[in-house]
């Protein structure tokens, strides 16, 4: 069993080191950048007394790594604090029920002494979504790990019931005895939990195909402070509103999602992925939509701008060059221009999926693609879970990596690009700090897409003028993204970050429903309080 | 311009008589049935004063067509006390709104003054959704026939925004020169609207192709007492609950829709429908199944049970005989049983979709099908909106038509279809009747199907005795199919009839959490107060 890292993405032992020319190409563009200090010893963190608990019916742990660990997700002022070792909030006990009636034995008596209850799956939030909250109340962390695995499996409907805990991998090793998959890929897919994903909203990397997990849940269950919310399977119903939708994207603020009954389908081959160079971001646009509209059956499209691009393809992450000087000279003779656009085409490894990559593969053409064939394909797939590491290597370094995420309808995702884009650069300008902006287009539907933002900037040493700065680009970045007509998150949620916007998307009237849903089912409001529905920015005390 | 008739289906002029051999066949199962009393005069309906209404900033007609015509929906009992011109509740004035700022203000008003509002689309709801509610406090109806028309078309996103109150031809009609379509047409597309499809979860008879109303709305907006709450459209979103998943199928009870934006999609050539003979009810539920797997590009499959077959194909349900002698000796030779299933495919009349139905076929022959060619389609697709007429041809012989629906996973649907046929018999047996039960699956998804029923029962003259015995075999089917493990509506929605089991299937808490949210919206509870979420038994009072 590989071991989580504390204050870093992923597992101990993984890295993802950047390519020479990577950090040179980030030199040239952000400056000299200088390393942080070492990360603090988790053994040595100061952490505060754990208040004192009402007595619960299960084991409270209040050992430090068990609060550390669960103190806070995986964003980038997470890791600067657990880096720096310094935690402003950490939850007084860790709870690990073993059965539904543990979640509500634990809702009950936490509801009845004030106690607030942050529900945990893999605490891969990067939105503050799992963060102890601050404040006087005591908290407590529920770590769902142990309501894990398959509990039903009906073949006949392609339905299958797990516990909200199951990971990722243990999902589709459950499944795959029975050649089953669900096709929920998001990068997290390691580390994160079928309740995370129901609580966020979540979309996996291969969602063209599959659908996110909103298409995925046919049922599920929520233990609430007030007692338990069973909605069952069904295909589709007009019973009134869909309370199942209601649930999803919740964000651990109605309830705690026990176990869901999900969606599967027959395995196929793993994906195949092709590359494809556009001539520029406005031609792949375009050529995403046509293949959108032609309605193939892919599994995922992905569009980079040309500094996307640039990085991922002539420069590599890594040490892999995707393109070594003969394919290039060949391009060349292509007339493709030295700041083209990659596709990356991806269908399951079968004869209906090669079918679905070609009748895409002439659209793109029809756009003036030129084929790169599997290679840049297969590093993607090969790194698909692994580029979050990156992040870590690169921030040792003083390089702070960014992402932020939004979706819209094509009619407004060029100039919503250039917004955001423009936003980041002015945040990171008033500091005195250059950036590079890597965007690529991904989750494409018929009426729209997601847009995906990564950017480079250099990180001070001093932990809390790490978080200031990021505080600031982040809200110029949400701020350009509300601005720019975008949702406030296309799949990374709102959590206490992004909280402060989600107002300016479904208005005040919208804002108060879902407060008001909370209150029915969590009347003392003790769960999750600092998310979703607390527009308090928080940013600077991220 | 056709008139909408008074106390039947559709339109003024238009009738769908039985087949003789549908009247023989129905006399045989049902026994003799006497005509009711010839349809009341409407205007010799005696109508209750108008309760005095406070004074409001738009025309509030008073004219007795106008309130009778919008007292109740078109379900059974509807028609039984319209034909017999016993109205127990009728609103007191209706009101048009001719923008939001009209629908606001008359909105303030009624909530000011505890006038009780019955948002009205096209008036067909079959499940006591706008019937005007009994009891003390005046009431009015809000008809949105002038929210209505294309006020914005982005061809790029495929997002066209209409008024709530367009009707489907009208929708159809506005989108056709830009060469585009929705593709939604319930039964009653010539008759409904785009806030009444939004208002009751409505599927289309091509929803296989295009998705149900809920998939097709990307925004909305909604005018509710408290305020306006809009929903921008988005391709998808992660910024927490999704409301528009609330709106769709809240029937009124939070607000009025007045507009939404709609996926379109580039128009293709009319549906092609083709018949198919299975051997079985067995046969045909794995065939559709199969289908259903493998993800072929349809826009309908549809399958009917024995008795369905043999009414709608042997018999033929007007002059129209599907089947011929000679086709009949020809499907001898192919050794199909007597009592066959009828399994219709449909698919757009160009290349693709040609492909799509005959790869469909191919399966189907795989399952024991036998091709009938295009003549039972075109026989459906011919009729496809007419079939409701039927209902009103038969009442006036004293024969009842009336219909159930709902949907429920694969591996439930055999079971379910027999406890709802059963509950159906024994509550007619019950009062010393027979039936005749028809059943088709329709609406297919991956995880499960709709199952509907049709079913002849004899009516009493009496209107208060039919009611009397409709009102018990609603409440034994509708307990069917809970009871059974189908969801309480696939797309009828719950109106009045179907709020007291409600809470069955979605809990108590779930039904606690939606009074929640209508509380928030409607905390003077004016809007529609008998529907949806008012769970007390009206069948009787239906």
């Amino acid at each position: 069993v590989r071991k989580r890292r504390l204050g870093g993405w992923g597992f101990e032992g993984e890295r993802y080191d950047a390519s020479p020319a990577l950090l040179a190409w980030l030199r040239e563009r952000l400056g000299e950048a200088s390393p942080l200090p070492a990360t603090a010893d988790p053994g040595a963190i100061p952490l505060p007394d754990a208040r004192p608990l009402p007595a619960f019916s299960l084991p409270a742990s209040t050992a430090a790594r068990d609060r550390l660990f669960h103190a806070r997700g995986q964003g980038l002022p997470d890791l600067l604090r657990l880096r720096a070792g310094r935690i402003p909030a950490v939850p007084d006990a860790v709870l690990r029920p073993g059965d539904e009636a543990d979640v509500a034995a634990a809702l009950e008596v936490c509801a009845g002494a004030g106690v607030r209850v942050v529900p945990w799956g893999g605490g891969t939030s990067v939105t503050g979504g799992v963060n102890a909250a601050s404040g006087e109340a005591p908290s407590v962390v529920l770590d769902l790990e142990r309501l894990a695995g398959l509990s039903g499996l009906d073949e006949r409907s392609g339905l299958a019931t797990f516990g909200a805990g199951t990971l990722g991998p243990a999902l589709e090793g459950a499944l795959a005895p029975h050649r089953f998959t669900l096709g929920h890929f998001p990068q997290s897919f390691e580390l994160s939990t079928l309740g995370g994903w129901i609580a966020t909203r979540s979309s996996g990397q291969e969602s063209l195909g599959y659908g996110a997990i909103a298409d995925l849940v046919a049922g599920l269950t929520l233990v609430a402070p007030v007692g338990r919310l069973e909605l069952p399977a069904m295909p589709r119903t007009a019973a009134g509103p869909d309370l199942r939708a209601v649930v999803l994207g919740s964000e651990g603020r109605l309830g705690v999602v026990t176990r869901a009954t999900v969606r599967i389908r027959e395995k196929r081959p793993p994906l195949r992925v092709t590359g494809t160079l556009l001539p520029s971001w406005e031609a792949g646009l375009d050529a995403a939509r046509a293949v959108l509209r032609a309605g193939l059956p892919l599994a995922l499209l992905r569009l980079s701008d040309e500094t996307e691009t640039e990085v991922g393809v002539t420069l590599g992450l890594r040490a892999h060059r995707l393109l070594g000087a003969a394919a290039r000279a060949w391009l060349a003779v292509r007339r493709v221009p030295e700041r083209a656009c990659l596709v990356l085409l991806g269908a399951p490894g079968d004869r209906a999926g090669a079918r679905a990559v070609d009748d895409a593969g002439a659209l793109l053409r029809e756009h003036g693609g030129v084929g790169l064939g599997d290679r840049a394909g297969r590093r993607w797939q090969a790194d698909r879970f692994r580029h979050p590491y990156l992040r870590d290597a690169l921030l040792e370094l003083g390089i702070a990596v960014e992402t932020v995420e939004t979706a819209a309808p094509w009619s407004r995702l060029a100039p919503l690009a250039r917004t955001v884009r423009s936003a980041i650069e002015a945040a990171l300008g008033a500091q005195g700090e250059r950036t590079a902006v890597l965007c690529h287009l991904s989750h494409p539907y018929r009426d729209g897409a997601s847009l995906y933002f990564t950017f480079f900037y250099r990180s001070p040493a001093d932990p809390e003028a790490g978080v200031a700065r990021w505080a600031a680009v982040k809200r110029a970045a949400t701020e350009g993204i509300v601005r720019g007509g975008g949702t406030v998150s296309h799949h990374h949620g709102v959590g206490s970050w992004h909280a402060p916007w989600l107002p300016r998307e479904i208005g005040e009237r919208g804002h108060r429903a879902l407060v008001a849903i909370a209150g029915s089912l969590d009347p003392e409001g003790v769960l999750n309080p600092q998310v979703l529905l607390d527009p308090v920015d928080r940013l600077d005390r991220g």
